[in-house]
């Protein structure tokens, strides 16, 4: 955050990303049931409250015996199921038909296969002795105590079946962001409707309901009428949803004609602009707001650049808001065609398709003709910067990038 | 499939993988809403019904002139904002004020942008001339008729928006699976409760509904008794929905002690046995059957080989099912450090941890004592492939492997 309060006016990538981490604390925490909180951000390390195992389990189907008893023949005494707790010791030439999972009833035993034994009448006889003990042994996995996730990690279905088996059956999560999206202009019809001539469907609502989707978040999205006495009405009718709003978006709203107006609402929402103006390519005209805990953006009405700017800027926006460790990393790759990035005064960010081919990391530069073009988005996966300056790159060229979506 | 209609008794990936794309052909198709589509595969091509844009638009707020009036001084005859259609032709001298997105009202015009002339009482000055057009031409980004998205892409956000765009409202996709999920084994508890010695906690029923969840598909979770008796009543009492699954997933009923009682209960439901046991490293006893266009598997209990059985092996099938064109890709990677994977007689799937390092994919081997052990779960990301007999491997390897998760 600047401390003159003034606006950044062509803020670059890296000043954006630092006034959205300054405006955009850790949220609160809440606990929720497991079940609920895939996708979520945990915010408490989790340690083991026990060994892991907890207790000596056979890894095999088989007859468990003495280590030290060297006998070919043993006498079948019990049989332990997965889930039974028998204790005892067994004597020379005594042997417990055992079950994968079961718990050992001693210490100091080994269980052998139940394929290279032979049983019969209670008898078991050794068909093949390994030195293989065939044990999970209690601690094998983890000690009590030791740290197993730390906060900040997202639950995948692998952290959520882990805390399942730790009973962490309700993490201590962030709660999700509280978000409104206001999608602005008069050209824009529904994408239900045949827009008339002039008109274009509205294809960047669709875009943030899916985008939070994702995320697992939900999105209240109303439609503001240009007009600015009629939007201030609308807004007015949702006052309580909007002050209670975390983030907020606003779509089309940032094109010169249109940067008052975003402005203009903001300040009357007691919002204090933060950029007015980026470096960016797309995304020139964008704003970001704060007030408080809370931020907003207004993002260029053109789909791409309003797909640049949700996956880079609102994306590390929720990350920071989360908790998450990681929010958005920057992955190197290679290119695969030459491409004449134009030499311009600004930093481009560039949709591209990135793959991995053998072990290398490829990046393909998606063409696309100009900020509104949307057909360039069906095999984006992810967004390369192009820095200020950079006339034509050579095949093979390392690009910077961030992912927008899981490789192909 | 095989022609005797034998079980395959040592299955490698291969079989068993294509056991799963000869059982589980693309499912019946459905039309929904596109707001409930993310995530879904799409079942048809889209088609650009007409040129994308649709019309000339102005991609710059500005000032519209014919491309070949040279004039330094224009009279302002109109202002044309974003959803104004007021086709006319310009006459020497005249210019039309016009926003980011308007249409432009003839052909062979040029937008000067408004930084670059001077404007006082409807009379436009001239400050900059370039020769760049700032026009969105019709059919630049595509023409009527062109392929925008084949069927068999999952929608992501950025191909719903386009499919918005296009007016595709309601996408033709793949219906979801139904799913049935039994978990069986007596000596797992909830995981909400403290396990007696002996017992553990039943993380494979959270792992699947987190699994099935992160695919959008709902699963249904039912315990069943060890007892095969009283299992059989179990499932008796839930016959419509067995029947209706086009996927049945057993957890725990793989080893070889419980593998009579899963296949006794697949034969029972009319089940065919395709894969009786595996050559895999976790995963050896796992069953694999199917009916019909429905399939059916057991996996082992053990967190870590339910785990790589739910990522690799399910993973495919559902992918099968919703007519995914990329069900599991083989990506490569080098090995950050040697391991030694102990030559032998099985290729084993090995927990693993990928991440992008400078333009290259290092991939990280997680240490796991035993297929028990969850606590690698935490990082794993991918899945690494390792080829039967391999012994020591050194450092920078090739690998191939699977991802399970984001890159980190």
């Amino acid at each position: 955050m600047n401390e003159t309060n003034e606006p950044i006016a062509n803020a670059s990538l890296e000043e954006l990303l630092g006034v959205i981490r300054a405006s955009c604390p850790a949220l609160e925490t809440e606990r929720i049931p497991l079940s609920q909180a895939i996708g979520r951000v945990l915010r408490e390390d989790i340690l083991a409250s026990e060994d892991q195992p907890a207790f000596d389990r056979s890894a095999v189907d088989g007859y468990a015996i003495n280590l030290d008893d060297g006998s070919h023949q043993f006498r079948v005494v019990d049989f332990l199921r997965a889930g039974d707790w028998r204790p005892r010791d067994l004597s020379h030439g005594e042997t417990i038909r055992i079950a994968t999972g079961a718990a050992l009833p001693a210490r100091n035993l080994q269980v052998m296969m139940q394929e290279d034994v032979q049983v019969e009448n209670g008898s078991c006889s050794v068909l093949r002795r390994t030195a293989e003990r065939n044990i999970r042994m209690r601690g094998e996995d983890a000690h009590g105590g030791d740290r197993l996730i730390a906060a900040g990690t997202r639950i995948t279905p692998g952290v959520a079946a882990l805390l399942a088996s730790l009973g962490q059956v309700n993490p201590l999560v962030s709660r999700l962001p509280r978000v409104i999206h206001f999608a602005t202009g008069d050209e824009i019809v529904s994408p239900e409707n045949m827009p008339a001539p002039g008109q274009i469907r509205d294809s960047n609502s669709t875009l943030i309901h899916a985008f939070f989707q994702t995320h697992c978040i939900g999105v209240t999205q109303l439609r503001l009428p240009e007009d600015f006495d009629r939007a201030t009405a609308v807004v007015a009718t949702h006052k309580a949803e909007i002050e209670a709003a975390d983030l907020l978006l606003f779509s089309g709203g940032a094109s010169v004609g249109q940067h008052d107006y975003t402005s203009r609402l903001l300040a009357q929402l007691g919002f204090t602009l933060r950029v007015g103006r980026t470096n960016l390519r797309p995304g020139r005209p964008l704003i970001v707001a704060s007030q408080g805990t809370r931020i907003a953006f207004g993002l260029p009405g053109n789909p791409l650049a309003h797909f640049v700017g949700l996956q880079v800027l609102v994306h590390s926006a929720i990350a920071a808001f989360s908790g998450f460790t990681k929010p958005l990393t920057r992955y190197k790759g290679r290119l695969v065609a030459a491409v004449d990035a134009g030499a311009g005064p600004r930093e481009t960010l560039w949709p591209a398709h990135v793959r991995l081919a053998g072990d290398s990391t490829e990046i393909t530069l998606l063409p696309w003709q100009s900020s509104g073009d949307l057909t360039a988005l069906a095999t984006t996966n992810a967004i390369a910067r192009i820095p200020v300056g950079t006339g034509i790159l050579a095949i093979d060229s390392e690009v910077e990038f961030f992912l927008t979506d899981t490789l192909p």
